[in-house]
């Protein structure tokens, strides 16, 4: 059977109560931290840019934007959710091919359930296979895709939003191999615009362009049968030719790509998270301040310079993917939130001072979540620390209780503690909802207070 | 200076009184053959099927979607009236690259034209901008972009709309070079779905994708200084590294690339027009009927039996991508438009019988608005033509009667005669307009009959 049809049918024959429980609660916690990072993203300069071009636009208000209270079309929501969900850099990760699943996925699977009224539990099924599908599909074109220069989130993450609300919006196997052609060959974004406030709008894209790929398919529109393995295909077009096919679809239902996906204790790129981690427990456990500092010294994994070697970042964003300012925020407030990467603290005299003082040596002996690092101090001394598994990696996720703090941290820039402490709540009993509509109707905005 | 940067400033330094005035009467013409061609196609199912999904997902009355009455969002028309203008592959064509710079270029123009209210000699400066902007990207990437299996008036369009929309919006030149970038980095279109519903979604979302940068790029949205030139930009991604920068910049305002586009005479894939016209030529001048027919043998540029060789197509828009249908109808029906592509002329019996002895040989030797064609009767008889340009190509171009002909035989499908004289004369007065809003209101819809 043909790659991309094997895929769509294991997407359209899998029922809610046939997905592991550990993958439906993993798909909690995904959302949970999407309505924690949206919900304080909502608050940047761009955000409000794409939504006063949706007010614009125009539409029906059948969906909701996270943090604004608007109401919009579903393809406006999805657009500015799938935005809102990736401006921070502080989505999970799929840790084999550095795909976000989340940005792409969960924008559309919202949007979907929010005009089918699905039951909570298959809202949570729909986020789950959607994000399998992208995973898959992007461990299939791993690692010529992203080589090659492909934001692999934008392009691979239109096939989990189309797999999500095509599974959502009850399509066959025939409209869900057309609804993978519509949203493959509206694949997009290079990492050519990384470090700018466009690269959002990539899965940002792809969560609008895989839904409606998933409507029209569903009323008849074609595309190809196999937009996969096809002669001018995604794998011929966008992986020079190269693919793995074994990866795409072995044990489809046995194992799920959501155990390799890590939710994130830092906002910024992930690959300088162990020197992150590293800086801060050596800072909390030595008590460091920012001149005692000489030095700070890292040997890492070589994605590390390849990425984020940005020694003098000018604004804040670019301070998300520079090695030398994560470190340096982390010893100076202990902390990588995005308050950390405001043009602020970029331009901060402390931290630009200690960040002149980073270096990352590239080591192939070492893995992406691993980490050497030393810091040597005015006084002579040296103290190191060596991370195998960084906080957020497969083999040391988040724990639920870290994911708390985390939401309560961001989710209270727009929410009073209350209303947080409820979305938290309604979100965790998804499962057991009737359907989307209390978690949504939470995270749209901060209502009036309730009395006492 | 850096080559974007160059393109952009070219762009918006260019005021409406530097432009010849044989480019605004070409683009004048365009539009015409756009209109004749977008109103034809709002009959077909699928353009329905879009339009519902535009009125399910709603938008504010700002901008006209041609044939439908409908007036919706400036995203959702640009999308729909690009979507229209390529779904009978019957647009106009860039002959050196294939391109097709006014189904992506028009409808973004058309939809900021009703909105800023720009006058008629605006609106055409802005769509030969836009045009020339894209027929040059185009050149800079050909023929490796198109090779590597790229569908060009999808990804490169998506630059002629950004900047036919962003000289209208009045853009400077670091938005351009933003939006730009926005517009390039949202490149989309594989040619793995030729022959399906979904292909004019590519022109549809170049269009829409390259308004809306524009718009964001004058917010303040930003993407890359470089896009194409970049290290990981278009040319690196797209073009497998390879691009001629001497074909975007040289003589920038001096020669103009509507020169080498064609509008069509036949509505289906180009590079079988001069078998069409030698088919035509010989049935005319001999009075042939289908069983004097023996044989149909062609030799041809070697891209008719690379793109076209369909023996037996099962749906008629796979007749439009088989030289073998092509010639057939038109030795049975003496003509080429949609009306020779429907399904059921697929399975006529009479032109399935001449379908099945057509033949192609290629030959590099002959170009590609070039064929020699024999036809064998089965008297012995054997026809000969040589066609050397087929008519609308360069060296050919269709005559301004030859195109009214071509719009009254499409306009009146949809609109009574009175109603496409009218619009057919606002079109070509639009010089002299004040705006596009009687073009627009005409080609909407059929409006009631005026008395007497």
């Amino acid at each position: 059977m043909p790659p991309t049809k094997t895929l769509a049918e294991f997407v359209i024959d899998t029922k809610a109560d046939a997905i592991p429980d550990w993958v439906l609660h993993e798909s909690t916690r995904t959302l949970i931290n999407l309505l924690a990072i949206s919900l304080s993203a909502s608050r940047h300069p761009t955000a409000g840019t794409l939504e006063a071009w949706a007010r614009a636009e125009g539409g029906n208000p059948r969906a909701t934007v996270i943090g604004s209270g608007m109401r919009t079309s579903l393809g406006h929501a999805s657009l500015i959710n799938g935005y809102l969900a990736h401006l921070q850099d502080y989505d999970d990760t799929h840790f084999p091919t550095v795909l976000h699943p989340t940005a792409p996925t969960w924008p559309a699977v919202l949007a979907a359930a929010e005009t089918t009224r699905a039951r909570g539990r298959d809202v949570l099924a729909a986020f789950a296979l959607g994000a399998e599908a992208c995973c898959r599909v992007a461990l299939s074109t791993h690692p010529w895709h992203y080589d090659e220069g492909w934001h692999i989130t934008g392009t691979v993450g239109a096939f989990g939003a189309a797999a999500g609300a095509g599974w959502l919006l009850g399509l066959d196997s025939t409209q869900m191999v057309h609804a993978f052609g519509l949203a493959g060959t509206q694949a997009l974004g290079l990492r050519e615009v990384f470090g700018s406030t466009g690269k959002p709008l990539h899965p940002g894209k792809a969560a609008s362009n895989g839904l409606q790929a998933a409507q029209l398919a569903k009323e008849g529109m074609t595309s190809t049968d196999e937009i996969l393995a096809g002669r001018r295909g995604f794998w011929a077009v966008l992986c020079g030719g190269k693919s793995n096919e074994e990866a795409l679809l072995a044990g489809l239902g046995e194992r799920w790509e959501l155990k390799n996906n890590g939710l994130k204790p830092y906002a910024n790129g992930i690959v300088s998270h162990p020197i992150q981690e590293a800086v801060i427990a050596l800072r909390n456990r030595h008590h460091l301040q920012p001149d005692q500092v000489q030095s700070i010294a890292a040997r890492t994994h070589p994605l590390v310079p390849e990425l984020m070697n940005r020694p003098n970042p000018r604004v804040g964003l670019e301070g998300k993917f520079s090695f030398q300012h994560c470190a340096a925020a982390a010893l100076v407030d202990g902390a990588g939130h995005d308050a950390q990467f405001t043009d602020a603290k970029v331009l901060d005299p402390v931290i630009s001072a200690v960040r002149a003082k980073v270096s990352a040596t590239p080591d192939k002996s070492i893995e992406e979540e691993e980490v050497h690092l030393s810091i040597t101090l005015t006084d002579g001394r040296v103290v190191s620390m060596h991370i195998e598994h960084a906080a957020g990696s497969p083999k040391n996720p988040m724990s639920d209780a870290a994911l708390e703090a985390k939401f309560r941290a961001l989710a209270t820039e727009v929410l009073d503690e209350q209303q947080a402490e409820r979305l938290l709540e309604a979100a965790w009993r998804l499962d057991q909802a009737s359907n989307i509509h209390e978690v949504m109707t939470l995270a749209s905005r901060q209502t009036a207070a309730s009395p006492g």
